[in-house]
């Protein structure tokens, strides 16, 4: 079941891959074209992942157990390019941008740490990233927000429930991780892929969706929206 | 013999790295110390590479064959360099440029994964690697060209050369790759370490002469170069 | 006694970016927010660094000696962050804050070769990593120094001070490093550890509050900087 469950993630990634980059190339303008181009990198990144995981590369004996390692070296890349794809819609400034890049940043590191350590080292790592995570979940919750809806007034519900959809799914993550084989061990390998698998699925395929779709509604909204100093809306 | 041409490696990146340096430090203005400086980190990087190797360093044994895998660590810096090389002359815009670096960096880390992998696994790596290249071909003859010549209508031959100079060489390297020690072994270790010092050498310190002789070809065409929304032109 | 200086690291650095975060936090506007942020990185990056070496890890028998190769790891990612911090307050252009990063880099990586490698390769790595670092000497002591000045004219002595206590400081890296466990062995490693959590407090902690002073310094000069294409102090 843990190779049907790879084969999925690489095939979805694919899927979602082939999508986002046909959306690249045909997009209608630079705006467009940015976030499909972010939505594809994201999906191209994860299938590679994937199809690592299902040749049994990435993989390692660690604290006597298989351990999927290769995950955080891959979500290293492709969890900023989520964050972007946030910042981008909202047109965050740099300070709170390079804030939610380095913070996501150091929550994979020790995350990461986490999966190596010996228990109960791997728990203070843990504890760590988890902090770090917060740390990112409060500036979405608040600078975040604030930019975004100073940016585009009438857009408040498309960015709450952009906002609500990523956190829910972020957080389940670590749930995860505590109660599968690096914690508490309340499930196996097998059912660990499947969550992941699941939860990959629809942090990058899913949320690239919704991420064009609140891009649209942004558009419909029709407010040319006030010039502010960002990098990437250039 | 495989020492000789790892020195030669080394001398030659190094005397190229003194030239776009020196060049650099006394460019004429902004724009080409920013071309001199992309050159110059380019071969800098690429002498500590060969360095490295000349000192026997960065190899090990991987799959019963010695294999340089250092290699993709360093091109996986300097890489990025030579399409920021490209993107700065022709004033590509923010998408492409991403596209560009994201497809190229696809593309040395599967190629790594190749060189690491035990066939047949690795020939699954080789056509992954081998799909990003193509991508980033794609980009370059279409979106890049375009924009390129949009930006400078008459320097339209000067890119067609710099085109074809960098997809011939750059062409040259799965080639060699997948006759090599890593593929079909038509040539042995030897053979396989000139060729990619030729390649290296024609395609950092060579193709940085041709980055600068293209410079000053755009700068001849005396058109100021259409506002455009870039990253690294400003 | 080792295991005092790394928890003391881990306490400075935290209270270092506990500090900086808060300030990053309440900043009264953008430039100062992204300053702040900078310097909470840059102790948040220690602190974990120093936490893992409290925690046993990082550390491996390299060449006969346990060494702390992880410190290498994370001055790669806060030393680029450390030459933000100097870019920033100067307004620095493109190619030179380029270089600075680009050269910076050489020498931590070059540094880390020389920690890897047996004597006398060592020595070989070392000296290269000094050349690196006297290029970024040079290049601060000449371009950044032009620049900075010809940017905040009465703000000469504010600069020089920020120079020579950057430089002052960094020299003694290499210093610590060759009369200690790697090099002459004129120390052995509990007074290596001390000296580098020393350095390290200063040039992270200590140089943080020296960068909000010379910010304070900058804005009371009350000149207006002059425009200057740069990217970060947008």
């Amino acid at each position: 079941m843990t190779q049907f469950w790879l084969w999925t993630g690489v095939i979805g990634m694919a899927l979602g891959a082939l999508v986002f980059g046909i959306g690249a190339h045909n997009a209608k303008n630079q705006r467009w074209q940015i976030l499909f181009t972010l939505n594809f990198f994201i999906c191209a990144i994860a299938s590679g992942l994937y199809l690592m995981m299902a040749l049994g590369q990435g993989v390692s004996i660690i604290n006597g157990k298989p351990t999927y390692w290769i995950r955080y070296v891959t979500w290293f890349c492709s969890t900023p390019l989520l964050i972007l794809d946030l910042t981008y819609l909202g047109r965050t400034n740099l300070p709170i941008t390079g804030s939610l890049l380095g913070a996501n940043a150091y929550m994979i590191v020790t995350g990461f740490l986490a999966t190596l350590s010996p228990k109960p080292i791997s728990y203070i790592w843990y504890v760590v990233s988890c902090v770090a995570y917060l740390a990112t979940a409060y500036l979405l919750l608040n600078q975040y927000r604030k930019q975004a809806t100073r940016n585009y007034p009438s857009a408040k519900n498309a960015f709450r429930r952009l906002l609500i959809v990523h956190l829910v799914i972020w957080t389940l993550y670590p749930i995860v991780w505590i109660f599968g084989t690096e914690g508490f061990k309340a499930f196996g390998s097998e059912l660990e892929t499947m969550f992941f698998t699941l939860l990959d699925l629809a942090s990058k395929v899913g949320f690239g969706f919704l991420s064009l779709n609140t891009m649209h509604t942004l558009e419909q909204t029709r407010q040319p929206p006030k010039a502010s100093s960002i990098l990437l809306s250039r």
